[in-house]
Order: C-alpha cells, then structure tokens, then sequence
C-alpha cells in the first residue's frame, strides 16, 4: 500500500519550498533530491511568495529562526495554502523558546498545516502550548514506547481532529495519524538519533511525498517515515566497524536514492490503529 | 592546454571570498580547498570590503538571497572589481524571483563581472530578464543539446559580448564563450544533477582558477568546468552499487583534490567552436 | 589522564548551544553527537538567553558574523556565565575584519570567556589586537615550531592569565595553556588542514568536554584538543587512495564516535610545559 506513494514522488517531481535551519539544510536538499523531488531553499519575505508559487508543496521548519525568516513563514504559508499546496510543519525545539512557540502560534492562527512533524517533546509542546521541553530532543520520560502506545496514539488522534493536521510523531516507534486512523511504524534504529538532522531529513523527504500524493496526505506521510526509517536500516547494514554518525547519514540519503517502490513496500513494518 | 590551470591554483593557493548561500556552502568550501585555494565566506555589508580586500577573487552566488547579503554583494563586487580581483556570478534561480532578477540587474549595473556562470535557464533569464524560468533547475526545452548547438554557441558569444563577462552555460553539454571562441565541454555524468549545490561547487572551482590565472580567464574558467565533470566522472567510478547521492557528493571533491593537473589534460573533453 | 574526559561527556550528555556560522555548523552539530553531547544551534536574539539556559555550555564562533549574531552572542554569553556554564570562543578569521575585531573586544569587556581556542595568527590578533593577520587560516611565519615552541609556550600561558581564559593554539603542534601549565600536543595530521572546519569542529567538541568536566576546564580542553588530532589519525588509516578532504571530514567525526576513553588515553600524544 505504500511503496506507491515513493513511485509517484519519481513520476511528478514536485518541487518543495524549504524554509529550514542552516544546520541540517544541505541534507534536506539531497534526501528531497535522493527520493525524486526538486529542492528550493528560500527564506526572505521579499520572495518567499513567489517562490512558493512555482512549487508543489511547502516545508516549514523553525530551527535557527530569526524574525526575517517567521515573516518569511506566514507569507509563504499562507500563499501555498491559497494556492492548495501541502504545507508541512516541523516544529524544531519549540518548547525551548517563548519566540519559536510563538512562531507556530501565529502560523496555527493564520493557517493550517496539512501535516504536522516533530519529535515527542515537540509534538506536545504544540499541542499543550506546554513550556516543559528544553531542547530538540525528544524527553525520554515521554517517549512512545510499547507500553504506553495506546495513549500516544489517542493522543495523535485527538491533536489530529483539533488541528485538522495530520500528526507525525516520530521516535523509537513513529505513529503518523489522522483523527480516525493511526500509523504504528517500527521501523528505523537508535543510532539515526546520532546524527543530526534525521527529523528534518524526513520532514524534507515527507513533504516531497505529500506534494506527490495531495489526495491521501495520511498514507504519504506514512510512507515517507516507513521510508525514512527503512533507508536507516539498510543504510546501517553497510557501515564498516570504523564509520560512524557522519557516514552514516550519507548511507541513509543513498538508501532513500536507491530505493524502489517495491522494496519500500516490502520493507515497510507497520499496523493500523 | 587546460590541466595548466589546476596546477597553478596549486602554486599560487589564491584566497577566495564567497558571498553564497548556506544550502550548499559547506561543499563550496571543501571544493575549493580540494582544488588547492583557500576560502573565506562572508556575506555582512560591516566586513565585506575589507574581507575581499585580502583575497585574489570573489564568488557572488545569489542563492537564500536577503537584503543584507545583497547590499554585501555590490560592496564587495565593486571593491573587488576595484582591485582587479576576478569576480564570477552564479545567478541561482534568477528567474524565480523578482528580488533575485532586481539583485543580479543592480550588480550589472554597478560594475561588470569576470565569469557569469549558469544554467541554461538562470543564463537566459540573465540575458533577457525573463520572467519564464521556474525555479532553480534548468528548463528541459531549454537544454542545450547536439540538435541546437550551434545556436547556443551563438548565443553564448553574445551574450558575452555584451557584458563583457565569460559565459559559462552548464548542462549535459558545457558551453563557456568569450564573444569569439567557445568551449564547448563533454565532460560530466547526468547523475551529478541529482546532487545538491554541483553548480555552486563549480562556481566556487571556477572562481578559483580565474582567481590563479587572471591574464586568461576563458581558458581558466574551461579548465574548471572540465575538472568539475572529470571530478564527476571519476567519482561515479567509485561508487558502491548501494552509494547514491550523497556519497557521490564527496566522491566528487575527492577527485578535485586527488586530481594532477596532468590528469586534467589528458580527462578533459572539449572542442573550440 | 585524559581519557576520562572523553568518558565523562558518553556519561553527562551535555547540551551545547552553539552560535556558529553557517559554513561548518552541520559538522560541529554531528562532531558533538559524535562524542556523546547534545548540539542545539540558535542565533537569534530573542531567543538566545533562554536557550543557553537550558543547555550545559556555550560555542560561540564568530565566523559568517553579522550585526544580528553579535548582539545574541553577548546576550548568550552573559547569561551562560551567569549560570556557570564554560563558555568558548572561537575567533573564527578575527584579524581579517575590523567588525570581528570589535565583536570580539566587546565580548571581552562583557565576560570572561572559558577557553578561547584559534589558529595562532586568531590567537594573536585576540592578544594584541592586531590587524596583521590577512584570513582565517594561520600564517605560516606565526606557525609554532618546535624551535619557537618555548616562546610559543610562554605567549600562551601569558595570555591566559591576562584574560584569565585557558589558551589553545593549534596547529601543527597546538598548545593547551593556563597561566602555569602548557600541554603540548603533537596528534593530527597536517592534511587536517585542507577540510574546512576542522577548527571549528574542535570548537564544538571541546565545549562538550568542558562543559561535561567544568571543574577542570584545561585538562578537559586539552583532552578534547587530543582527540580532535587522534581522530585525524584515525580517519586518515582508513582512507582509500581516491579519497580525499570530503571523505576524510567524515572519516574523522566517524572515528570520534567510535572513539573510547581507554583509546584516547593510550592516543593521546602529549607533554606538559
């Protein structure tokens, strides 16, 4: 069911506005161009319009923000909405600031995302406006985990319905979901959490899948993260003894540039809640 | 002919400024640093002109363009231009937007560049300001190709002509034309498109070695656009049947920095129309 | 002796926050979850005194400086000295801009810095606010040597009590002073020196081993100055001959991940002065 979602990423193309951080923004690049799609980087409100203009889908991440850049976001949302775009989310360490929750505040306000992405802590700071988080990684105490998955997921679901988003939240088990459906996806390792960039890798790669399939955004979604974590299994298995988190994240954009729809399909570990 | 020119970056280790953008910077570094120059990237209007002041060329790259770095832009052209330092544009994604098209048409007019390098698409919009290119990658109507060849031969002299700059048109095909002679380059893979940033490398190569041979900056800048595609030709060489994109990336700056100046010559794959 | 350090960071994850440019920052975020830390990168004013409130110590590299990162670098460090957290500067080119010169004199009026660590030509224009030094790589007629290394060793240790920061020069042979105490350190490779941001890659890990060891910030900083050129060894063993600096940048975060305690003690190669 989801390996169609990559085939169709190599058939259109699309292209995707990125307004992301400086850290991770050359990964984003070649993980969009990796899985078929055609990367934009553009952050300034003087052209932010018009470039998303000329783009099929959207990806809004607010780490290393600055006032120029979240002008430059609400403008650009706003277009692309207007213009029926998938637009993504990924709110990057926003429990760890009063100006990045203020960011998303004014962005939920102005318009809706078709996906939302981030990590435990992040997800939750969104959805409780809660200050707890201190960083962009995930809180260990709230992961999801096998024992309290039947929360989490209500959860996703519940934030789902209010923000009219789909929900991805992504850790040792990722659960992408709509307000009646959930995604449970085991795949992926540990050891992508050494790199820095995974999550905002995947919400590149996920809003390339999205502007491919604007008609199911709930699967696309789910396969761009069943994808994200397949390509860090299969780019784990041919790490020699020595390489370590740098080559890692190569192997990992290589795997999603090697992948076909049908080893995607076949490689793909998750149930329905 | 052409391998000369690597081996006098080598000599002369010329320091190259690098006003550019932060998707692909990184990568312009190291190319640079592979090739034998020694890179400087500052982009702030405060320090610009002292900064090119200590170089021996500047590399104007438009790409995550903001007012700032484009005020910077024209300060350090117009001091490098001062100084006799060879200064290349790479007008990424000019045809995008308005802001970019208004940046590159202020830069012309302050002062005239050594190297204009570009797609086929960026190239066009530079010359006739057009308004039709979409985005960062070239056209596909508009590749150059066997069947229309001569035409864009043509077209790259005059353009050349007329801004008094070396053109430089890169795609399957490679074009870099004074107002009378053109290289025409077959070096390169298609599958270095499916990398971010080849371009601004070469940019960044290119500013290089015309930075090291001012006194003919035709032939230095062919040189850098052979040893780019050889680079690219050798690094796909290497590649591991699971090695995609990303791995390739660094195959390639491998090369520049493995590269002798007498493997250019005998690599490099060109005629003169 | 030093090994322990590289211990206690595995043990303490620290939080680093980083202000850094946005040339070398995706490998400074990698190399500090490479040894065991936690990088978050914010720049931005309105947000900097509350992110380095939740982290364990400070990075700040004033490399792509501009007016906006200046004024949260101040802010930043104010607040991390406030709360104890070691704080490190890294004069990223300071003598190759008057504006750099500045950001960094008023950091000095404003607080004390933990450690300041550069390439001798960074540490001498610090020292005497000199305007000598043309760029950001270390001039070669300043390179410590082993003939000039007891003046060099004695420069270091004068400067550390003037600013009452623990010094590191590196180079070919890097110094790790206090006022009474000089570790010279002869690990690395001199090929280290043709990948970009090697220095500002050390930058990120040495805060990680101070702020994991605040009570001994010189020995913590020159363990980390051990295991920077230890990975350079390391990395440099495993490289196949068609590799070169892009691959190399990888091998050598790639071994500091790997790296144990017990490696770094029997690798470190170091005397004391």
């Amino acid at each position: 069911m989801l390996g169609k979602y990559l085939d169709r990423v190599r058939e259109k193309m699309p292209r995707i506005h990125n307004i992301t951080n400086y850290v991770t923004v050359n990964d984003v690049a070649n993980i969009i161009l990796a899985c078929g799609g055609n990367p934009i980087m553009s952050d300034d409100p003087h052209e932010v319009t018009e470039i998303t203009s000329v783009c099929d889908g959207l990806n809004i991440n607010i780490g290393t923000i600055n006032e120029r850049k979240a002008e430059a976001m609400v403008k650009a949302g706003l277009r692309a909405v207007e213009l029926g775009h998938p637009v993504l989310l990924d709110p990057v360490g926003v429990g760890a600031s009063l100006f990045r929750r203020e960011t998303v505040k004014n962005m939920l306000k102005e318009f809706s995302f078709s996906v939302i992405r981030g990590n435990v802590s992040e997800i939750k700071a969104v959805a409780y406006d809660s200050t707890e988080t201190t960083g962009v990684d995930a809180d260990e105490v709230d992961a999801v985990t096998e024992n309290n998955l039947d929360e989490a997921v209500a959860f996703a679901k519940r934030l789902s319905e209010r923000t009219g988003s789909i929900v991805a939240i992504t850790g040792n088990i990722d659960l992408v979901a709509d307000k009646s459906r959930c995604f449970v996806i085991r795949n992926g390792r540990k050891e992508m959490g050494r790199i820095t960039g995974t999550g905002c890798q995947l919400s590149g790669l996920a809003t390339a899948f999205i502007a491919a399939s604007p008609d199911n955004i709930l699967e696309a979604t789910a396969s761009a993260v069943c994808a994200m974590g397949l390509a860090g299994e299969i780019g784990y298995s041919h790490l020699a003894s020595y390489e370590g988190n740098a080559t890692y994240r190569n192997r990992i954009i290589d795997a999603v540039y090697n992948m076909t729809g049908d080893e995607l399909e076949k490689g793909a570990n998750y149930e329905i809640r």
